[in-house]
């Protein structure tokens, strides 16, 4: 039997680099920076952290670099204490999220890194070599191409149009703008979107992010390692990790995987998505967000394309989705991203997100998927978070 | 404050490959056998598994390959539960253990897999990436250097001898030589060992393991689950991972990552060294045991070479270190080696170790480390299991 988590966890501290290309500084170089904002955000000092996980999805396939979190952590003078590095494709910095959550949930720690870090910049023309054993991609099953399948299907059964999907790009890309942190800091059209290049039908170059470079962290403790600093936390009110069901036959348009973390992550948190007032999603492609926005319940299936072009979805809708830009403004550094989902969600909470700042914001959700194989994610994992008197 | 585990969690199954070369086979391939292995020697079915942690520290390296985990357990109708892909150098496949110890034994799992697999063979003359972007080893700070540093310091500092040393590989050949699984089957002289081609001096070809391919797994259960099944296990009496200090002006003949493992290993078993029946250590270089040897408690500082030579550590003496034939002759596929001293132990415990069984053999201790930087490992972990009637 699968239990739940007995005590409460928190985040107490987050941090980032911006995100984008950092061509003049290393993997290691970007993870201090944001390991070391997380922790002065948190008020802790080095002896304080009692174990850290550290996410990294590219780090050996591109800068053949392993052991990074201990390479992280030795630049900071913090040794002696279990490190593991994990990786879980896109999820990967929500899987090292998870596990510091379930440190702290079941008592193991009282105080618990988890940071995530990638260069995932590739010169232009390069091939991203993941999975290039496998027969799948050789023959050109690669993400652009599987996203391009699902949104066509989309299209087919719910009539699903061009124009919504781009309007994902375009809210997410004037969000972005609105963030300091993100990739890119400017508007685009939805004519922009819609003639940007072709990468796969109908998915053009605006509607896919990109691969980027950067680091974020958090710093998750226990209800005693507050209150013994006087420090005030965002809690952790759902933490679910799931692999797909790996079953070819169902239905393209949407993802098992997270249909059954949604269902967890909300009995966890004892929430319905109504109660939810901030959403950070996967938007690897403008499609994903729309089936996100329907499996999160936010709207119901096949509606997720007129929901956005509604607007709902905006920072001044009635459910904000990547206020923070989304991996399609902000970036997209695989290791990174699940924690950069988490600062967004921490700022909003605290209400310290700036010209982006949601009103009323107590509830925030976010939700990362990695891989993608027989039908389904090989990872999905989400986080709800809550302001909560500690 | 770090607490102690609640509940003790099991070894209820194990499963290896054969270590060597597999070219004609896949790395999801090889971790499939290892899985399926383990499940049926535990007795347990696809559906009992809670979660899964899969160890591969070369799979993205060498294979291009990521998301591991969920691609070998797709193939065996293995989805919705969590997995998590983990990366601690050459201790990973022992990590995957420490992080499915710890769901068991908080309460969170009853039934948790841990396995690891790597294609590591390379051809000849190719140059392990690991670690190039990063200037010691682009200025020749690689393994065998450090390691023979490390021997050298061993020498002046103790008088330890090259033919104590050779003694190693001399012996871990031996047990090799009685091991199926092992890559080398065949016992080599102290001649050879010392007349085998000059790696970093005095480190020949002979005193360094090679690297393998290969898979490992285990299936780690509550009490409560092996009751349910009237099954038995090998009680985990200690599961400790720590990385280094970072100390880079400490003597280099021993690791304080090791020591710092050990005594807490020693405590959370409630034994001491007297009390353990057979060992497994991270023989990656013939230097290496006769350290771990030392600092595991079973000599003292210093003696391990003389130790050796006097035939203690042998299949017959008074603690035998690597039956299996340790890196150095059973090979080393670093996702799985931790997991590979995990399945030598629970043979020896069960005494169906055959022709290299060790009589007596109530409690055994696996040790392994992976990576070097600042004169520590960057990651070291220490595994106590023993016969205890669940």
């Amino acid at each position: 039997m699968t239990r739940s988590a007995p005590s409460s966890a928190f985040v107490a501290g987050v941090g980032m680099t911006a995100f984008g290309k950092h061509p003049d500084r290393s993997l290691i170089d970007l993870g201090v920076e944001a390991v070391q904002d997380a922790m002065a955000d948190a008020g802790v000092v080095p002896r304080d952290v009692q174990a850290a996980y550290c996410g990294s999805a590219m780090a050996a396939l591109v800068q053949k670099e392993t052991g990074v979190g201990q390479s992280v952590l030795m630049q900071l003078g913090m040794g002696r204490i279990p490190v593991v590095n994990v990786e879980n494709a896109c999820a990967t910095g929500a899987t090292a999220l998870h596990l510091a959550w379930r440190d702290v949930a079941w008592g193991i720690h009282d105080v618990v890194l988890a940071f995530g870090v990638d260069k995932a910049v590739m010169p232009k023309g390069t091939v991203l070599e993941a999975g290039i054993a496998q027969v799948e991609a050789q023959l050109g099953d690669i993400f652009p191409g599987t996203f391009a399948l699902i949104a066509n299907r989309h299209m087919t059964t719910y009539g699903t149009t061009p124009e919504q999907m781009a309007q994902v790009s375009v809210k997410n890309h004037d969000n972005g703008a609105l963030n300091p942190k993100a990739q890119f800091n400017k508007p685009v059209t939805l004519d922009e979107v819609l003639a940007s290049p072709m990468i796969a039908d109908p998915l053009t170059l605006f509607s896919c992010c990109p691969n980027s470079d950067g680091a974020a962290a958090a710093v998750v403790c226990s209800r005693a390692s507050l209150k013994a600093r006087s420090a005030e936390g965002v809690e952790i009110a759902a933490s679910v990790l799931a692999s797909g069901d790996y079953e070819p036959l169902r239905d393209m348009t949407f993802w098992e995987s997270e249909r059954h973390c949604a269902r967890s992550a909300y009995a966890a948190a004892g929430i319905s998505p109504r109660e939810v007032d901030l959403v950070e999603v996967h938007d690897a492609f403008t499609i994903s967000e729309i089936v996100h926005c329907e499996t999160l319940g936010f709207c119901a299936a096949g509606e997720g394309g007129a929901f956005t072009a509604s607007g709902e979805t905006a920072l001044t809708g009635s459910i904000p989705i990547n206020p923070s830009g989304g991996l399609l403004a902000r970036g997209h550094p695989p290791g990174a991203s699940g924690l950069a989902q988490i600062y967004e969600i921490v700022q909003q909470l605290r209400g310290t997100a700036g010209e982006r700042q949601i009103r009323s914001a107590e509830t925030g959700l976010a939700q990362i998927m990695g891989g993608n194989k027989g039908n389904d994610a090989q990872a999905c994992a989400i986080h709800i978070l809550r302001n909560t008197v500690a």
